[in-house]
Protein backbone atom coordinates (compact mmCIF):
# COMPACT_ATOMS: atom_id res chain seq x y z
CA UNK A 1 0.00 0.00 0.00
CA UNK A 2 2.60 2.61 1.17
CA UNK A 3 5.02 1.50 -2.09
CA UNK A 4 1.78 1.76 -4.34
CA UNK A 5 1.05 5.17 -2.76
CA UNK A 6 4.67 6.56 -3.00
CA UNK A 7 4.95 4.80 -6.65
CA UNK A 8 2.01 7.11 -7.71
CA UNK A 9 3.23 10.36 -6.19
CA UNK A 10 6.22 9.53 -8.12
CA UNK A 11 4.26 9.41 -11.70
CA UNK A 12 2.56 12.45 -10.37
CA UNK A 13 5.74 14.52 -10.18
CA UNK A 14 6.98 12.91 -13.15
CA UNK A 15 4.15 13.65 -15.30
CA UNK A 16 4.18 17.29 -13.69
CA UNK A 17 7.85 17.39 -14.50
CA UNK A 18 7.41 16.66 -18.01
CA UNK A 19 4.67 18.84 -18.79
CA UNK A 20 6.29 21.76 -17.40
CA UNK A 21 9.32 20.44 -20.01
CA UNK A 22 6.93 20.56 -22.59
CA UNK A 23 5.68 23.80 -22.09
CA UNK A 24 8.49 25.56 -21.09
CA UNK A 25 10.12 24.31 -24.53
CA UNK A 26 7.10 25.07 -26.58
CA UNK A 27 7.23 28.84 -25.24
CA UNK A 28 11.48 29.15 -25.70
CA UNK A 29 11.19 27.55 -29.34
CA UNK A 30 8.45 29.39 -30.57
CA UNK A 31 10.40 32.52 -30.05
CA UNK A 32 13.56 30.92 -31.64
CA UNK A 33 11.91 29.51 -34.78
CA UNK A 34 8.32 31.27 -35.47
CA UNK A 35 5.10 29.59 -35.65
CA UNK A 36 5.43 28.12 -38.80
CA UNK A 37 8.17 26.01 -37.97
CA UNK A 38 6.84 24.85 -34.23
CA UNK A 39 6.14 21.40 -34.72
CA UNK A 40 5.20 18.68 -32.16
CA UNK A 41 8.69 16.78 -32.80
CA UNK A 42 10.51 20.30 -32.45
CA UNK A 43 8.65 20.64 -28.61
CA UNK A 44 9.22 16.92 -27.59
CA UNK A 45 13.16 16.70 -28.93
CA UNK A 46 13.47 20.52 -26.77
CA UNK A 47 11.78 18.71 -23.90
CA UNK A 48 13.53 15.33 -23.79
CA UNK A 49 10.27 13.23 -24.30
CA UNK A 50 8.32 11.52 -26.97
CA UNK A 51 5.99 12.82 -29.15
CA UNK A 52 3.82 10.34 -27.65
CA UNK A 53 3.71 12.11 -24.52
CA UNK A 54 2.80 15.01 -26.12
CA UNK A 55 -0.09 13.77 -27.64
CA UNK A 56 -1.48 11.98 -24.92
CA UNK A 57 -1.87 15.44 -22.91
CA UNK A 58 -2.99 17.54 -25.32
CA UNK A 59 -4.59 17.41 -29.06
CA UNK A 60 -2.85 19.91 -31.26
CA UNK A 61 -0.15 22.32 -31.42
CA UNK A 62 -2.27 25.37 -30.41
CA UNK A 63 -3.32 23.46 -27.20
CA UNK A 64 0.25 23.13 -25.76
CA UNK A 65 0.42 26.90 -26.74
CA UNK A 66 -2.09 27.76 -25.19
CA UNK A 67 -1.28 25.72 -21.85
CA UNK A 68 2.32 27.38 -22.32
CA UNK A 69 0.87 30.78 -22.69
CA UNK A 70 -1.53 30.01 -19.02
CA UNK A 71 1.70 28.62 -17.80
CA UNK A 72 3.65 32.03 -18.61
CA UNK A 73 0.96 34.16 -16.84
CA UNK A 74 1.28 32.51 -14.08
CA UNK A 75 1.02 34.08 -10.72
CA UNK A 76 0.77 37.45 -13.10
CA UNK A 77 -2.55 37.71 -13.66
CA UNK A 78 -4.77 34.41 -12.34
CA UNK A 79 -7.34 33.89 -14.86
CA UNK A 80 -10.75 33.63 -12.77
CA UNK A 81 -8.66 34.79 -9.76
CA UNK A 82 -9.29 37.92 -7.77
CA UNK A 83 -7.52 40.24 -10.18
CA UNK A 84 -9.01 43.36 -11.10
CA UNK A 85 -8.39 46.11 -12.99
CA UNK A 86 -7.21 49.41 -10.85
CA UNK A 87 -10.20 51.53 -9.90
CA UNK A 88 -9.35 55.16 -8.30
CA UNK A 89 -12.53 56.38 -9.41
CA UNK A 90 -10.74 58.25 -12.43
CA UNK A 91 -12.31 55.44 -15.26
CA UNK A 92 -10.37 57.60 -18.03
CA UNK A 93 -6.88 57.65 -16.02
CA UNK A 94 -7.79 53.86 -15.15
CA UNK A 95 -8.01 52.64 -18.45
CA UNK A 96 -5.35 54.72 -20.00
CA UNK A 97 -2.77 52.78 -17.17
CA UNK A 98 -4.31 49.49 -17.98
CA UNK A 99 -4.10 49.64 -21.95
CA UNK A 100 -0.80 51.35 -21.42
CA UNK A 101 0.01 48.01 -19.96
CA UNK A 102 -0.99 46.24 -22.70
CA UNK A 103 1.17 47.85 -25.22
CA UNK A 104 4.20 47.53 -23.21
CA UNK A 105 3.07 43.87 -22.87
CA UNK A 106 2.40 43.46 -27.14
CA UNK A 107 5.60 45.19 -27.88
CA UNK A 108 7.68 42.74 -25.65
CA UNK A 109 9.43 40.41 -28.05
CA UNK A 110 9.39 37.76 -25.58
CA UNK A 111 5.58 37.89 -25.64
CA UNK A 112 5.06 39.02 -29.55
CA UNK A 113 5.79 35.71 -31.10
CA UNK A 114 3.80 33.13 -29.03
CA UNK A 115 0.67 35.48 -28.51
CA UNK A 116 0.99 36.58 -32.14
CA UNK A 117 0.75 32.00 -32.49
CA UNK A 118 -1.90 31.59 -29.97
CA UNK A 119 -3.98 34.10 -32.12
CA UNK A 120 -3.60 32.65 -34.72
CA UNK A 121 -4.45 29.10 -33.73
CA UNK A 122 -7.58 30.56 -32.14
CA UNK A 123 -8.52 31.94 -35.96
CA UNK A 124 -8.34 28.71 -37.78
CA UNK A 125 -9.81 26.33 -34.19
CA UNK A 126 -13.27 27.00 -32.88
CA UNK A 127 -12.75 23.99 -30.12
CA UNK A 128 -9.33 25.92 -28.98
CA UNK A 129 -11.39 29.60 -29.49
CA UNK A 130 -13.97 28.12 -27.27
CA UNK A 131 -11.02 26.80 -24.70
CA UNK A 132 -9.44 30.23 -24.42
CA UNK A 133 -13.09 32.40 -24.32
CA UNK A 134 -13.41 29.83 -21.23
CA UNK A 135 -10.54 29.49 -19.47
CA UNK A 136 -8.65 33.22 -20.32
CA UNK A 137 -10.71 35.68 -21.99
CA UNK A 138 -13.84 35.36 -20.15
CA UNK A 139 -12.49 35.39 -16.75
CA UNK A 140 -10.39 38.85 -18.53
CA UNK A 141 -13.75 40.14 -19.80
CA UNK A 142 -15.90 39.87 -16.44
CA UNK A 143 -12.73 41.50 -14.59
CA UNK A 144 -13.18 44.51 -17.55
CA UNK A 145 -16.82 44.83 -17.15
CA UNK A 146 -16.21 44.86 -13.31
CA UNK A 147 -14.42 47.94 -13.72
CA UNK A 148 -16.72 49.51 -16.23
CA UNK A 149 -20.07 48.24 -14.17
CA UNK A 150 -18.61 50.28 -11.30
CA UNK A 151 -18.18 53.67 -13.19
CA UNK A 152 -21.71 52.85 -14.72
CA UNK A 153 -22.93 52.81 -11.32
CA UNK A 154 -21.34 56.08 -10.69
CA UNK A 155 -22.81 57.50 -13.31
CA UNK A 156 -19.78 57.94 -15.13
CA UNK A 157 -21.02 55.71 -18.47
CA UNK A 158 -24.35 55.39 -20.35
CA UNK A 159 -26.77 53.63 -18.58
CA UNK A 160 -28.16 51.86 -21.69
CA UNK A 161 -24.66 51.15 -22.43
CA UNK A 162 -23.98 47.20 -23.50
CA UNK A 163 -20.84 46.19 -21.23
CA UNK A 164 -19.48 43.60 -24.02
CA UNK A 165 -19.81 46.02 -26.69
CA UNK A 166 -18.06 48.36 -24.20
CA UNK A 167 -15.22 46.06 -23.57
CA UNK A 168 -14.29 45.35 -27.34
CA UNK A 169 -14.69 48.85 -28.13
CA UNK A 170 -11.42 49.61 -25.96
CA UNK A 171 -9.73 46.73 -25.93
CA UNK A 172 -10.77 45.52 -29.90
CA UNK A 173 -8.58 48.44 -31.74
CA UNK A 174 -5.72 47.99 -30.00
CA UNK A 175 -5.77 44.13 -30.64
CA UNK A 176 -6.52 44.63 -34.06
CA UNK A 177 -3.76 46.94 -34.82
CA UNK A 178 -1.41 44.82 -33.36
CA UNK A 179 -2.48 41.22 -35.25
CA UNK A 180 -2.88 43.59 -38.60
CA UNK A 181 0.50 45.50 -37.87
CA UNK A 182 -1.78 48.46 -39.24
CA UNK A 183 0.85 50.93 -36.94
CA UNK A 184 2.13 51.82 -33.98
CA UNK A 185 1.34 50.86 -30.51
CA UNK A 186 2.47 53.48 -28.73
CA UNK A 187 1.57 54.77 -25.25
CA UNK A 188 -0.06 58.03 -26.65
CA UNK A 189 -2.39 55.85 -29.32
CA UNK A 190 -3.46 54.09 -26.35
CA UNK A 191 -4.58 57.42 -24.50
CA UNK A 192 -6.19 58.39 -27.46
CA UNK A 193 -7.93 55.12 -27.92
CA UNK A 194 -9.17 55.63 -24.51
CA UNK A 195 -10.69 59.12 -24.73
CA UNK A 196 -11.93 58.49 -28.58
CA UNK A 197 -14.22 55.10 -27.00
CA UNK A 198 -14.98 57.52 -23.79
CA UNK A 199 -16.03 60.54 -25.96
CA UNK A 200 -17.51 59.00 -29.24
CA UNK A 201 -17.13 60.75 -32.38
CA UNK A 202 -19.38 62.74 -32.43
CA UNK A 203 -19.08 66.36 -31.07
CA UNK A 204 -19.64 67.00 -27.38
CA UNK A 205 -21.54 70.53 -26.96
CA UNK B 1 9.74 40.76 -86.00
CA UNK B 2 6.15 40.17 -86.00
CA UNK B 3 6.91 36.29 -85.19
CA UNK B 4 8.72 37.98 -82.23
CA UNK B 5 6.09 40.00 -81.38
CA UNK B 6 3.60 37.17 -81.32
CA UNK B 7 5.87 34.69 -79.91
CA UNK B 8 6.06 37.50 -76.65
CA UNK B 9 2.91 38.02 -76.57
CA UNK B 10 1.79 34.11 -76.83
CA UNK B 11 4.02 34.13 -73.74
CA UNK B 12 2.39 36.78 -71.89
CA UNK B 13 -0.71 35.19 -72.34
CA UNK B 14 0.36 31.96 -70.96
CA UNK B 15 1.71 33.56 -68.11
CA UNK B 16 -1.33 35.43 -67.77
CA UNK B 17 -3.18 32.01 -68.04
CA UNK B 18 -0.77 30.83 -65.74
CA UNK B 19 -0.79 33.27 -63.02
CA UNK B 20 -5.04 33.08 -63.12
CA UNK B 21 -4.80 28.99 -62.95
CA UNK B 22 -2.18 29.17 -59.74
CA UNK B 23 -4.18 31.95 -57.72
CA UNK B 24 -7.99 30.12 -58.43
CA UNK B 25 -6.07 27.07 -57.31
CA UNK B 26 -5.22 28.30 -54.05
CA UNK B 27 -8.49 29.77 -53.54
CA UNK B 28 -10.58 26.81 -54.01
CA UNK B 29 -7.90 24.84 -51.83
CA UNK B 30 -7.69 26.67 -48.93
CA UNK B 31 -11.14 26.55 -48.76
CA UNK B 32 -11.05 22.71 -49.29
CA UNK B 33 -8.04 21.73 -46.93
CA UNK B 34 -7.94 24.93 -44.57
CA UNK B 35 -4.89 26.95 -44.20
CA UNK B 36 -2.59 24.63 -41.90
CA UNK B 37 -2.62 22.38 -45.06
CA UNK B 38 -2.51 24.63 -47.63
CA UNK B 39 1.10 23.98 -49.37
CA UNK B 40 3.17 25.52 -52.46
CA UNK B 41 2.72 21.87 -53.79
CA UNK B 42 -1.19 21.37 -53.52
CA UNK B 43 -1.30 24.58 -55.45
CA UNK B 44 1.14 23.52 -57.95
CA UNK B 45 -0.52 20.39 -58.53
CA UNK B 46 -4.27 22.10 -58.56
CA UNK B 47 -3.00 24.73 -61.12
CA UNK B 48 -0.74 22.23 -63.38
CA UNK B 49 2.64 23.94 -63.54
CA UNK B 50 5.42 23.21 -61.43
CA UNK B 51 6.39 24.38 -57.45
CA UNK B 52 9.41 26.56 -59.52
CA UNK B 53 6.77 28.78 -61.27
CA UNK B 54 5.10 29.59 -58.25
CA UNK B 55 8.40 30.57 -56.59
CA UNK B 56 9.75 33.02 -59.43
CA UNK B 57 6.34 35.07 -58.82
CA UNK B 58 5.74 35.07 -55.37
CA UNK B 59 8.02 34.67 -52.45
CA UNK B 60 5.61 32.98 -50.13
CA UNK B 61 2.85 31.11 -49.78
CA UNK B 62 1.37 34.49 -47.96
CA UNK B 63 2.05 36.51 -50.96
CA UNK B 64 0.15 33.95 -53.35
CA UNK B 65 -2.82 34.10 -51.22
CA UNK B 66 -2.75 37.82 -50.85
CA UNK B 67 -2.84 37.81 -54.76
CA UNK B 68 -5.55 35.15 -54.90
CA UNK B 69 -7.62 37.52 -52.24
CA UNK B 70 -7.06 40.49 -54.76
CA UNK B 71 -8.48 38.71 -57.46
CA UNK B 72 -11.40 37.35 -55.84
CA UNK B 73 -12.25 41.31 -54.63
CA UNK B 74 -11.93 41.85 -58.72
CA UNK B 75 -14.08 44.38 -59.89
CA UNK B 76 -16.21 44.52 -56.60
CA UNK B 77 -13.91 46.61 -54.58
CA UNK B 78 -11.15 47.82 -57.01
CA UNK B 79 -8.32 48.93 -53.95
CA UNK B 80 -7.12 52.62 -54.54
CA UNK B 81 -10.05 53.50 -57.51
CA UNK B 82 -12.94 55.66 -57.53
CA UNK B 83 -14.68 53.33 -55.00
CA UNK B 84 -16.61 55.29 -52.18
CA UNK B 85 -18.43 54.54 -48.78
CA UNK B 86 -22.22 55.47 -49.13
CA UNK B 87 -22.61 59.13 -48.60
CA UNK B 88 -26.87 60.17 -47.90
CA UNK B 89 -25.65 62.55 -45.74
CA UNK B 90 -26.82 60.09 -42.43
CA UNK B 91 -23.86 59.09 -41.29
CA UNK B 92 -24.89 56.60 -38.73
CA UNK B 93 -27.17 54.82 -41.14
CA UNK B 94 -24.13 54.74 -43.59
CA UNK B 95 -22.26 53.22 -41.08
CA UNK B 96 -24.56 50.77 -40.21
CA UNK B 97 -25.06 49.63 -44.02
CA UNK B 98 -21.30 49.46 -44.54
CA UNK B 99 -20.90 47.13 -41.49
CA UNK B 100 -23.91 44.97 -41.99
CA UNK B 101 -22.45 44.32 -45.16
CA UNK B 102 -19.00 43.45 -43.91
CA UNK B 103 -20.68 41.18 -41.87
CA UNK B 104 -21.99 39.75 -44.32
CA UNK B 105 -19.10 39.29 -45.96
CA UNK B 106 -17.22 37.68 -43.10
CA UNK B 107 -19.49 35.09 -42.42
CA UNK B 108 -19.55 34.02 -45.76
CA UNK B 109 -18.48 30.59 -45.80
CA UNK B 110 -16.73 31.09 -49.25
CA UNK B 111 -14.39 33.91 -47.37
CA UNK B 112 -13.98 33.03 -44.15
CA UNK B 113 -10.80 30.36 -44.91
CA UNK B 114 -9.08 32.51 -47.20
CA UNK B 115 -9.65 35.84 -45.26
CA UNK B 116 -8.66 34.40 -41.88
CA UNK B 117 -5.31 32.95 -43.87
CA UNK B 118 -4.70 35.78 -44.68
CA UNK B 119 -4.72 38.02 -41.53
CA UNK B 120 -2.45 35.04 -40.25
CA UNK B 121 0.22 35.32 -43.30
CA UNK B 122 0.07 39.12 -42.01
CA UNK B 123 0.28 38.71 -38.16
CA UNK B 124 3.56 36.66 -38.94
CA UNK B 125 5.11 37.95 -41.70
CA UNK B 126 6.24 42.22 -41.45
CA UNK B 127 6.49 42.12 -45.31
CA UNK B 128 3.63 40.83 -46.38
CA UNK B 129 1.74 43.29 -44.05
CA UNK B 130 3.88 45.75 -45.72
CA UNK B 131 2.24 44.83 -49.17
CA UNK B 132 -1.11 44.31 -47.09
CA UNK B 133 -1.10 48.41 -46.07
CA UNK B 134 -0.04 49.62 -49.46
CA UNK B 135 -1.97 47.64 -51.89
CA UNK B 136 -5.23 47.04 -49.61
CA UNK B 137 -5.64 48.33 -46.13
CA UNK B 138 -4.25 51.71 -46.91
CA UNK B 139 -6.76 52.19 -49.50
CA UNK B 140 -9.60 50.92 -47.86
CA UNK B 141 -8.55 52.89 -44.93
CA UNK B 142 -8.40 56.16 -47.00
CA UNK B 143 -11.71 55.46 -48.49
CA UNK B 144 -13.35 55.34 -44.85
CA UNK B 145 -11.76 58.27 -43.85
CA UNK B 146 -13.09 60.26 -46.81
CA UNK B 147 -16.60 59.45 -45.82
CA UNK B 148 -15.67 60.79 -42.03
CA UNK B 149 -14.25 63.55 -43.33
CA UNK B 150 -16.95 64.53 -44.95
CA UNK B 151 -19.18 64.26 -41.85
CA UNK B 152 -16.38 66.00 -39.67
CA UNK B 153 -16.92 68.91 -42.49
CA UNK B 154 -20.59 68.51 -41.80
CA UNK B 155 -19.98 69.07 -38.10
CA UNK B 156 -21.25 65.36 -37.41
CA UNK B 157 -18.06 63.95 -35.73
CA UNK B 158 -15.85 66.25 -33.64
CA UNK B 159 -13.55 68.78 -34.71
CA UNK B 160 -9.89 67.27 -33.29
CA UNK B 161 -10.84 63.54 -34.13
CA UNK B 162 -8.31 61.74 -34.89
CA UNK B 163 -9.79 59.74 -38.37
CA UNK B 164 -7.00 57.27 -38.12
CA UNK B 165 -8.19 56.52 -34.41
CA UNK B 166 -11.91 56.53 -35.59
CA UNK B 167 -11.54 53.89 -38.45
CA UNK B 168 -10.09 51.78 -35.77
CA UNK B 169 -12.90 52.29 -33.21
CA UNK B 170 -15.89 51.67 -36.23
CA UNK B 171 -13.64 48.31 -37.66
CA UNK B 172 -11.66 47.38 -35.20
CA UNK B 173 -13.70 45.72 -33.14
CA UNK B 174 -15.69 43.80 -35.34
CA UNK B 175 -12.43 42.44 -36.97
CA UNK B 176 -10.94 41.55 -33.43
CA UNK B 177 -14.52 39.83 -32.51
CA UNK B 178 -14.59 37.91 -35.93
CA UNK B 179 -10.51 36.69 -35.15
CA UNK B 180 -11.00 35.62 -31.99
CA UNK B 181 -14.38 34.28 -32.52
CA UNK B 182 -15.91 35.73 -29.37
CA UNK B 183 -19.11 36.31 -30.31
CA UNK B 184 -21.51 36.02 -33.07
CA UNK B 185 -21.66 38.46 -35.86
CA UNK B 186 -25.06 39.84 -36.45
CA UNK B 187 -26.50 42.40 -37.91
CA UNK B 188 -27.28 43.93 -34.57
CA UNK B 189 -23.78 43.73 -33.16
CA UNK B 190 -23.02 45.70 -36.53
CA UNK B 191 -25.41 48.34 -35.57
CA UNK B 192 -24.41 48.71 -32.00
CA UNK B 193 -20.76 49.51 -32.95
CA UNK B 194 -21.62 51.90 -34.77
CA UNK B 195 -23.86 53.83 -32.19
CA UNK B 196 -21.25 53.25 -29.62
CA UNK B 197 -18.65 54.38 -31.79
CA UNK B 198 -20.62 57.55 -32.36
CA UNK B 199 -22.21 58.48 -29.38
CA UNK B 200 -18.89 57.20 -26.82
CA UNK B 201 -19.20 55.07 -23.25
CA UNK B 202 -19.88 58.03 -21.53
CA UNK B 203 -23.69 59.31 -20.91
CA UNK B 204 -24.45 62.18 -23.19
CA UNK B 205 -26.90 65.15 -21.81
Amino acid sequence: MTTQRRSSSNTSRRNEASRRAILTAAFELIQEVGYAKLSIEGIAARAGVGKQTIYRWWPSKGAVLFDAFLLMLGGEQPPGGEAALPDTGDLEADLKTVLRATVEELNDPRYDEPMRALNTEITHDPALAALYAERLDGPMREMKKRRLRSAQRAGQLAEDLDLDVAVEMVWGPLLNRWLQRSGALTPEYADSIVETALNGLRPRH
